[in-house]
C-alpha cells in the first residue's frame, strides 16, 4: 500500500470539525460509501436481478436508502429490530434472513401486518410445524424461503438430499406458508484467498440455487443469493433471481486482503488516540480497545498475525504498525520504534478495522466525514 | 463439571418470566453477584486497604452500589462516559485508570469540579506537560497517579528506571498535580495457567509498587493495586494501600479456567435460542452470534480451542457441545450428536461468556435472575 492515502482523496485536508471528535470514534467516508452503494446496486440493475441489500452492516435509514439510489427499496435484515426500526421509515418490502426461532412469531406475524412483505427463513419441519400452529390460532399466513447450505455448513438443509425438496413441497403446500424460494448464503467465501478463489464459491452459490429448483419443478421459486465477497468479484450477477451483499457498503480490512476490494474502497475507520508512547520498548497504547474495534482476529488464513485492523495515520496512509492487542479501553501496537517515536501521547491514529459489520455495532453514533470535513452523524438500530 | 448446575440452586425452578425472554439476552444472577460484592469488599475490609472496586465490568448504578454494600463509595472507571454517568448518581470520588489524552483534559476538568476527587492517570513527560498548559490557562490543579508498568507491559513507566522516579517528582512538584501515587494493573495474571501462578503475580504486584514508593521517599504514596485474578487469589492484601478488582462482580469461563475463581461464581450467561438444529452433521445453530457474545476467544492458553463460551442448559449445566464459531448474528455449535438431537429448533441454551466485561457491553439492557424469576433490568453506561 506505500505511501498511498487510502480512500478519498481530501482525507489529507482534515479540518478542525474532524481533529475535534472525541475518540474513540466511528468515522464513515460518505463519498466512498456512495460509490460503493452505486456500483453493487448498478452491477444488479444491469443483471436484471432484484436487489434486496443487507442492512446488518450499518443498520442505518441514511446508508439503506443510499444502497437503493436514495429509495427505501427491498432490504434484507439480520435482527426484528432491524426490521421494525426500516419498517417504521418506509422499508416495506423486508428479508428477515436468519432462521426463525418460534419464540419470535408473534413479533414477526405483527411486523408482517404493517409491511408489504416480510419473508422469513426457515430450514426444518420443526419450524414449520411452529408456523403451522401459529396459523391454525391466529390465520397468518408467512412468506417462506427454505434456507440451503450451499457450502458453509452454518444454517440451512443439504441442498442436495431428497428431504430438502420435500420440505420445499411441504413449505409449498403447507396453509401457513407462501414458498417464496430458496435463499444460500456463501459465508465460506470469507475462507478465500484471492479473488480467483472467491469466484470459484461465486459459480458454487448460484449452481446450488439453480439445481434445486431445477428439482422442484413446477414451483416458481426465487433463487436468492448473497455474500459481499461472492457478490463483489462476479462481473453479473445470473444463475439467480436475487442478491443480497451487505457488507460491501462499508468494506474493511478483511475484503481488502482476500480480494472482494481494493482498499481504498474502505469506507470506514476509528479515530484513536496515542494514550501511551513508548519507544524504548517498541510500543504505544491507543484508546481503542476491545470495545472500540470488536475483536475479529481478521484474515489471519491469509496473513497470519494479522492484527486487530490495519494502522494508518490520520490521512490514512498505513503505518509499519500492527494493533496486536485489545484490552477492554486499550489497544497494543507494536512496530517500527522510529516511526513510535513520532507519535506522542496525543497524536492521532485511523485504524482501518478487520471486520466493519462488527465494528460499526460497537458505536451508538457514526461520524460522517466528506471532503475531509464531518458532515453528520448517524444512529445505527441496535440490539435484537 | 458432571452434572452439577452451576449458580444458584434454585435455576433449574426457572419460571416463565424467564422462559419469555426475547433471545439472545444478557442475565445476571442477583444472588451471585451480591456474593461475589460481599466477599470482595470484606476482604478489602478485613485488610485494611482502600477498597475502590473498577464499574467497567458492569457499568450500572446498581452494581457500584452492591460493590460498597449499598452505597455509592470510590469506585474506578474506564470511560469518562462512566465518570460522567456514576457521578451524577452520587459517586463523587472515582480514579478514571486509562492513561490521559490530552484531548480529554477540558471535559475531565469540568467533571473533576463537579465531584469530590477525580483521579487522572498519566506516564509520560508529554501527558504531565498538557496538565500544566491546561493549568495555565484554567488554573485547574489534578489529582495525578502515575501508571506503572508491573509486567503486563502495556501501559506505564518502568518502575525500576530512574526517569520514572523522575517524573514522579515532576508530577509532585508541579503546579498542575497534587501527586497521589502509583497505580498498576497486572494485566498478566490473565495468561496464567492456575491459582498458584496467579499468586506468583499478585506477589510481584505489590512488589513492584512498594519498591517504587520506597523510591520516592518522603512523599506520600498511595499504592494502588487491581486485577481480578490477584483480588480474587490472595488471601488478604498486603503491601499496597488500594485495590481495584472489577470482573469479580460477574466473573467469566475464563476466571474460571485460570483459577481465579469457581464456575459457580460465575452470574452472568447469554440465554439463546436454537435457530437451526442439524444431528446429520453433528451442529446446532443459536440466535447469539458476534453481537451477543462478543468475539473473545477464551483462555486458549490454557484449553486450546476453548470455544466462544461454555454451552449450557438452561439450568446451566454444562453440554458436552463447543460453540465454534461466531457470525454476526449466528452461533455454531459442534458436538455430540446424540445431544443435538436433544436439541431442535427453539430450544434455549445458556452459554456462560468467556469475558464478561465484553459481552456485557453488547447489552442496552441486563436481565436480573433471583430464585429463578427475572425480577428487574439493568441499563449500562454505553460509549466513551
Amino acid at each position: 500500500m506505500g505511501d498511498m492515502a487510502i480512500g478519498s482523496p481530501k482525507s489529507s485536508t482534515l479540518d478542525a470539525s474532524f481533529r475535534d471528535l472525541t475518540t474513540p470514534a466511528f468515522v464513515v467516508d460518505r463519498t466512498i460509501v456512495q460509490r460503493n452503494c452505486d456500483r453493487m446496486r448498478e452491477k444488479a440493475a444491469r443483471s436484471g436481478v432484484v436487489f434486496r441489500p443487507h442492512v446488518k452492516t450499518h443498520k442505518t435509514m441514511e446508508i439503506g436508502r443510499m444502497q437503493h439510489g436514495g429509495e427505501a427499496g427491498p432490504i434484507t435484515v439480520s435482527t426484528l429490530a432491524e426490521a421494525e426500526c426500516f419498517a417504521a421509515n418506509g422499508f416495506h418490502d423486508i428479508t428477515y434472513a436468519v432462521p426463525l426461532a418460534p419464540e419470535k412469531l408473534e413479533r414477526v406475524a405483527g411486523l408482517a401486518a404493517r409491511v408489504e412483505r416480510l419473508n422469513i427463513l426457515i430450514d426444518s419441519e420443526t419450524a414449520l410445524h411452529s408456523l403451522e400452529s401459529f396459523n391454525r390460532a391466529s390465520g397468518t399466513v408467512f412468506d417462506v424461503f427454505l434456507k440451503l447450505d450451499c457450502g458453509y455448513h452454518r444454517a440451512g438443509v443439504d441442498p442436495d438430499a431428497e428431504s430438502s425438496v420435500a420440505l420445499a413441497l411441504a413449505i409449498h403446500d403447507s396453509p401457513a406458508a407462501r414458498y417464496r424460494g430458496v435463499l444460500v448464503h456463501a459465508g465460506h467465501s470469507y475462507h478465500a484467498r484471492n479473488a480467483a478463489e472467491i469466484r470459484s464459491i461465486a459459480a458454487e452459490e448460484t449452481a446450488c440455487v439453480s439445481a434445486f429448483a431445477a428439482n422442484v419443478p413446477g414451483v416458481d421459486t426465487i433463487r436468492s443469493i448473497g455474500s459481499t465477497p461472492t457478490a463483489s468479484v462476479v462481473e453479473t450477477f445470473t444463475g439467480c433471481d436475487e442478491v443480497r451483499p451487505g457488507n460491501y457498503v462499508f468494506f474493511d480490512a478483511f475484503q481488502a486482503t482476500i480480494g472482494s476490494c481494493d482498499i481504498s474502497d474502505v469506507a470506514v475507520s476509528v479515530l484513536a488516540t496515542v494514550i501511551g508512547s513508548y519507544p524504548d520498548r517498541g510500543s504505544l497504547v491507543i484508546d481503542a480497545g476491545a470495545l472500540a474495534m470488536s475483536k475479529d482476529s481478521g484474515p489471519d488464513h491469509v496473513e497470519p498475525q494479522f492484527g486487530y485492523g490495519i494502522v494508518c495515520d490520520r490521512a490514512l496512509h498505513p503505518l509499519p504498525l500492527k494493533l496486536v492487542a485489545l484490552s477492554q479501553e486499550h489497544g497494543k501496537i507494536v512496530g517500527d520504534p522510529q516511526e513510535i517515536a513520532t507519535l506522542p501521547v496525543g497524536a492521532q491514529l485511523r485504524i482501518i478495522p478487520n471486520h466493519s459489520c462488527l465494528t460499526a455495532a460497537m458505536y451508538d453514533c457514526y461520524h460522517v466525514l466528506e471532503a475531509g470535513r464531518i458532515v453528520g452523524e448517524w444512529k445505527p438500530v441496535r440490539g435484537w
